[in-house]
């Protein structure tokens, strides 16, 4: 096909078509320098600037105070699931220097896939003492879905760990944190260990300039891949308070693991984000998306599109409307803005709700492959006018494929 | 200027205009899936077919055998400066469990500034036992400079060691081992142990598809950043032996480092370059370059340009023609045919040189802030026409300042 889709996909996923346009300009031509943007070089001033400003984006609408740095490197958030444990536990080394020979402890909340993927990357790197401060799964109906983020009294955290982490949004599973700080599904910030310099870190990967970020001032480390809402695959950004970007070497020598060059936070808070190569051209759409997103009105703006974008697809699962046709896969009050997912019921009708929303040009609502049914998922670049074709599609759906006999 | 400019600069660096207009509408609309590549799902059966199609364009091009596997990550050479340490450590770890306890030894052949780089960063996390088998600097003519590729009499390899490293072409000093086999200034392949499976690696960063590789089945791995030959900075591509696909947690167990699992070339391996997403928008790109190369003749028609390209300019610098003005920096044998550094001699002139290039739109000229001077960077994407024309520039500018009263 010649014409451009509608992209429900989990990630890497769509972009505004503007920006995609300014990019093709600067793949050519960047800034008139007569060099294109994939070609110029990471120390010309050119791009030192634009880096500068992508800093500044996202550090005014995010509001990023002053005692955080704001990093980009590579790998996603994969490699930092590996980063934060090495060095968080050189952080905790170096604070406590007389602990040295015992393993600290490390608090994961795990309430889905990619949570659950970085407590068992602190196991490989950190040994045994993960502590797993909150498991939805215990809280699910079935016992072993990640079906909800659990209520505040779930949580046990420890006195002194290295670090505290959770994901603040499961592509996968589609649960996400509210950002209501009354609500029951909120992060429970106030079980925390009031006025100290807390090692809470928190994977945004896809969630990111999606809306703003509560207690952000209160986190050690913010990371998230730009694949999601704010660029092409290839960069991670990092909002890491300064008390955070420690000298792994001194650590190391005290006897915390050895951190590879390019994983230190320090390497990339003394480079300025430049030690080695970075990924030049990524970062330039993003800044694109991120100077397009601050004309529209910013983060905010997009916090209050986003919540009614899903509140619009969240409202067709409800129990009258999807007239036993879809199902909801997560809890009330748990459900993510950005990624929506539910079954569809009936036998040879999840092929059909895919194929037809193909044919009316909407594609990649497929679940993840080891949960299956439907996936939307809404980030920043699909419109409310996007939303509302599919929602009247859902429900167009419904009607025609509700079982006759049923009473609502 | 709306018009492009010569980019001579050292990566990243000069990429076919042909290619640059592929991209454009790729950006759009990637194989008509009505979807820009920068948004498409890494694990859709399009990007699938994508990206096993560049490895096979590098695989057939330079002759892979397949006893090697092709792996793309990111992080660029200095993540993989890391990245071999910990794979080579386990790897040994591996192979002599009844060593354990005891740091095996890692050889390391200094020729410029990457290479020592890589060595420190080994220092750095394999403990103290890095054996330096051949420094340069000590065949300076100062004593002190990397201005030559050591002669073979000069490098001592240990007994065992975990890993041999070299850099085949060093793009700040502008040194290249030779592909010819008799010349001296050849990698010494002969000295090392004959039919056993060497842990042998080498960093292509800059040379990579530049020419083919001598003795390429005899490495047990070879990595380059895509963001010198083959496409944007954000890319590694590493050709790994089998053999040194290990499981890095079984090496942990026996006592080797921990290996961050995005680090480890077994989740690399088993997962074919998808553990996590890949930067989709820069593998693309790479891959429209391959395939132009293989559609011109392939590599060894790159060879053949890029070695008249470099002739060409070395040519200039010969003491008869450039007449005092210029000064090679490099030992005659040594010189690269990717990053040709010389010094503009007397009081300004090389400022001027600078300033009447860019006049003529011939950018990114000077060397390396470590080192100063003019870098000539002659990567794929600058065609002979544009060597042609740099040529005629020096010649000019040599013929203006030349001292009258010099004689020749």
């Amino acid at each position: 096909m010649d014409h451009r889709v509608i992209n429900f996909g989990a990630g890497p996923s769509a972009l505004p078509e503007p920006v995609l346009e300014e990019a093709m300009k600067g793949l050519l031509n960047f800034q008139g320098t007569g060099i294109g943007i994939a070609e110029i070089s990471h120390r010309s001033k050119e791009f030192g600037a634009f880096l500068s400003n992508v800093e500044s984006l996202i550090r005014s609408q995010l509001g990023v105070p002053s005692t955080h740095s704001i990093l980009f490197t590579q790998g996603g958030g994969s490699a930092q699931f590996s980063a934060v444990v090495l060095n968080f536990l050189a952080r905790h080394r170096l604070l406590h220097p007389e602990l040295s020979g015992e393993d600290p402890v490390l608090d994961y909340v795990v309430t889905g896939s990619w949570s659950k993927k970085a407590a068992e990357e602190a196991k490989r790197l950190g040994g045994s003492k993960v502590n797993i401060a909150a498991d939805a799964r215990k809280h699910s109906q079935d016992q072993k879905s990640f079906d909800n983020i659990p209520p505040h009294d779930a949580y046990t955290f420890s006195a002194d760990p290295a670090l505290i982490y959770y994901c603040e949004n499961e592509t996968v599973d589609g649960v996400q944190y509210s950002n209501n700080e009354s609500a029951p599904s909120s992060f429970p910030f106030h079980l925390l260990k009031q006025g100290s310099l807390l090692p809470l870190v928190a994977d945004y990967s896809s969630s990111f300039m999606s809306r703003p970020i509560p207690h952000l001032a209160d986190h050690a480390l913010i990371f998230a891949g730009a694949q999601k809402n704010i660029g092409p695959a290839g960069l991670t950004v990092l909002i890491v308070r300064q008390d955070c970007i420690v000298d792994v070497d001194a650590a190391a020598k005290l006897g915390a693991i050895p951190v590879p060059l390019t994983m230190s936070y320090k390497t990339l808070a003394d480079s300025k984000s430049l030690y080695n190569t970075p990924p030049v051209l990524t970062i330039f759409i993003s800044g694109l998306v991120l100077q397009r997103m601050k004309d529209q009105g910013g983060v905010e703006y997009y916090a209050e599109v986003n919540r009614r974008k899903a509140e619009k697809v969240y409202e067709v699962l409800k129990t009258g409307k999807s007239k036993g046709v879809l199902h909801g896969k997560v809890k009330e009050g748990s459900g993510s803005w950005t990624n929506i997912v539910f079954d569809v019921l009936g036998d040879g009708l999840e092929a059909k709700f895919l194929a037809e929303a193909e044919k009316l040009g909407m594609k990649s609502l497929k679940g993840h492959r080891s949960i299956g049914g439907i996936r939307v998922s809404l980030y920043n670049a699909i419109t409310e006018e996007q939303t509302d074709k599919l929602v009247a599609y859902i429900f167009d759906f419904v009607e025609q494929n509700a079982p006759q006999s049923v009473q609502y």
